[in-house]
């Protein structure tokens, strides 16, 4: 009975789905042939990070004589994964832009690019150790390298960053950033995958922590969470719509440490080498090198148990 | 031989945690016989996520042929699960209150629901498109509006948030709440399903938004990782326990834009139409319609390299 | 053909994949005998929550006649995974630190501390009652006791943070690690193993609080989302190494509520009984029992819709 009480409406609710479809092209991707898909790439994520670091995710047991065995099973896996998921970005921008390419070109240039991120894989491990070694460097907390690999969000976000903004860079549409939001749905870290980021980077706790599209950040640069590399308002054009493509978010220079919750904003703002920026200060404004910026201290008001705030009244916020 | 040694203190182990149990009735679930469940409800937000965004989640490859069919497959799935999770919610709701009505009536209440729920998903749908386009034109990073449905966590927190609310509306219990925390826990933002808000609003980034049960917002509202919308300290009763049910949280007009960080407290805490809320500002008073609110400058404290601050001496955070 | 394409270049790739391993023993766990599995120890917080909150997660339909076979069955299993994982864990700190100790020892001392932890399961259940009900106590929009348990992320924290603890101060190394991580990704709440919780710890909402490894939290506190427990810089060394072991985060007396985004840091910080921390506040130094402290009112600056502002000119964030 239950069924046929709906039964009796299924029929107009799929029509009214159905006509909700068809008003909106937005929000639906019928008759439409590529989009990449995010399970998809998430598993190739997971690939990714079980080569970057052999032993610690997926299969244990690793020796020196099975390691080239390993190694030879998940490339061509990860390749394959690769091709399809590049080809379905790459057909996906060229019928967006209305591109009258033919689609076999797409599988041409996604074989090409998946080649060539292969061979850049080595280079990327290479320095994603440098990052390991800065998180264990930069926390009292840790105890070895092989815990940060193991539990540190930051150490994960930028192993994802790696890759996707390798992938950025050789102009592979849509999957950089599904990564990026995997990483910061994995790890609450927020990165871009246009952002330019040096050797030994460290990224502690890590919640929050947002870094634009074209945030520039030097080598030995640490920080923590709730930080933002982030955009002053933008410019728009004559029809009110943002521009885009522009340098919208900072420059961070070598060894600079940048304390919990700060915000830095603007394309034009730099933060010269060796600088200090301190817990929850708001910056749009450039630093010189080796300076450090702090809150100004009287900025709280301390009461005792029985003072009335001349500013909150009651309120005890 | 390992087994057994704990196989010696098994009868003592179960029976302290049982007696755990028995003592305390806040934190078991024993012989009760309704609640709904997690994972249910879970499976029930993807099901409406990939009804919401056809050939984006789930099955690919949707036609003008073939949609009909998909949505008339997954439409009776959902009804199915809703009615089962909001008869537990319901009859969960009577038990907790002691009230006398029959279980049978949940049954019949959670059908007559779940029938109004599916009727109003084509126009939440429509409402969730404006949304998207906001996403798309909010963020100078966005390439198109399917990179917003496939990858921005605002896009999928007020998805989830916009059929919670509906559910909330309804007066379904329990379950918008869990439907609410499962978006917090995907994307880091934490909307409660009482919340009201207003068309095309955009979440960027999201990491620590916050947005309490008694908070309104209008129309074409952007918000920021990390902005709060919440209560003031609570009044409570003669017994210390806090008040339900009052108005708490912020209103927010129309064209309103809230950047990082940014912390507004109280139920007669009003933000005009067109007022833009500055990163990192800590509110607690209303502001005029069009006014603007930013950090004093000079709440900052810039040292060089050799000197020592007067407030913090030798640290340098 | 594309198989072959990359058959090609496959010996090649695999070859300089291995030889990055080769170069660099940090981040490859290749030759070494014992790690803990990140998968392993998810599942076994998952049997643990699912013990502590009987009928909430897992089996439902539990009463008092089948409760006892229930946890008679669950916690051989915990058991089970529980001497595997500890076991892992002593034998790669044994490896790490190179000690002589005999592999077999720490099968023998996995046993003894998994043995002793199932004893104090009923214990830390218990003090978890007090955290269920201190949730439920501290927000208004909580409707019952089982809401909190189905779906507060602070309830799910201090959950999972007691019993990392437990395992922390018996000495289990890595694994309490894991899970607070785990907990972290689930949550967004970041509670290092080695922190000391009181009573009646309730953390509402929740993204991005981190509390550090020798922070002290009295009984009945209650913190907000992005809160920091968290270090000044740490002295270094001689080496420029940081130095491992102090004291470095602040103590928190009973009593004491720390409102949205406050941070506190320090290992001499402290925090007297009944103070509040409004949202915000940035503080380094100690504040009195029963003391308020909030953001002066006059940090803001506000302009009309046509007024520029002396500090940002025409930027408007």
């Amino acid at each position: 009975m239950d069924v046929r009480r709906l039964g009796d409406e299924l029929p107009r609710l799929v029509e009214r789905m159905v006509g909700s479809y068809r008003a909106d092209p937005r929000t639906h991707h019928i008759d439409k042939d590529y989009l990449p898909s995010r399970e998809a790439i998430t598993s190739l994520v997971d690939l990714l990070v079980e080569l970057t670091y052999p032993g610690f995710f997926g299969r244990q047991g690793l020796t020196q004589h099975n390691i080239s065995y390993h190694v030879g099973e998940l490339l061509p896996k990860l390749w394959d994964q690769l091709v399809v998921q590049v080809e379905q970005c790459l057909c996906y921008e060229r019928e967006r832009c209305g591109s009258s390419e033919p689609a076999r070109s797409c599988r041409e240039k996604a074989i090409l690019l998946s080649n060539d991120f292969l061979h850049k894989l080595a280079a990327i491990r290479d320095l994603l150790a440098t990052d390991v070694q800065a998180a264990f460097d930069g926390d009292p907390a840790a105890r070895s390298c092989e815990e940060t690999i193991l539990s540190y969000p930051g150490v994960l976000a930028i192993t994802i960053h790696r890759y996707a903004h390798a992938l950025h860079v050789m102009g592979v549409p849509m999957m950089p950033r599904i990564m990026s939001e995997h990483a910061h749905h994995l790890t609450g870290i927020d990165i871009h995958p246009g952002a330019r980021i040096g050797r030994s980077f460290f990224i502690d706790h890590g919640s929050g922590v947002v870094i634009g599209e074209t945030a520039e950040v030097g080598d030995n640069v640490k920080i923590y969470q709730g930080v933002t590399l982030g955009a002053l308002s933008f410019p728009k054009d004559e029809r009110g719509r943002v521009l885009r493509g522009r340098k919208r978010h900072p420059t961070v220079g070598n060894n600079v440490t940048i304390y919990a919750n700060a915000i830095i904003l603007g394309g034009d703002t730099t933060i010269g080498d060796g600088a200090i920026i301190g817990g929850s200060v708001f910056l749009t404004r450039s630093v010189q090198p080796g300076h450090r910026v702090t809150l100004t201290a009287p900025a709280l008001e301390i009461r005792g148990p029985n003072e009335v705030s001349p500013f909150f009244g009651d309120y005890v916020i």
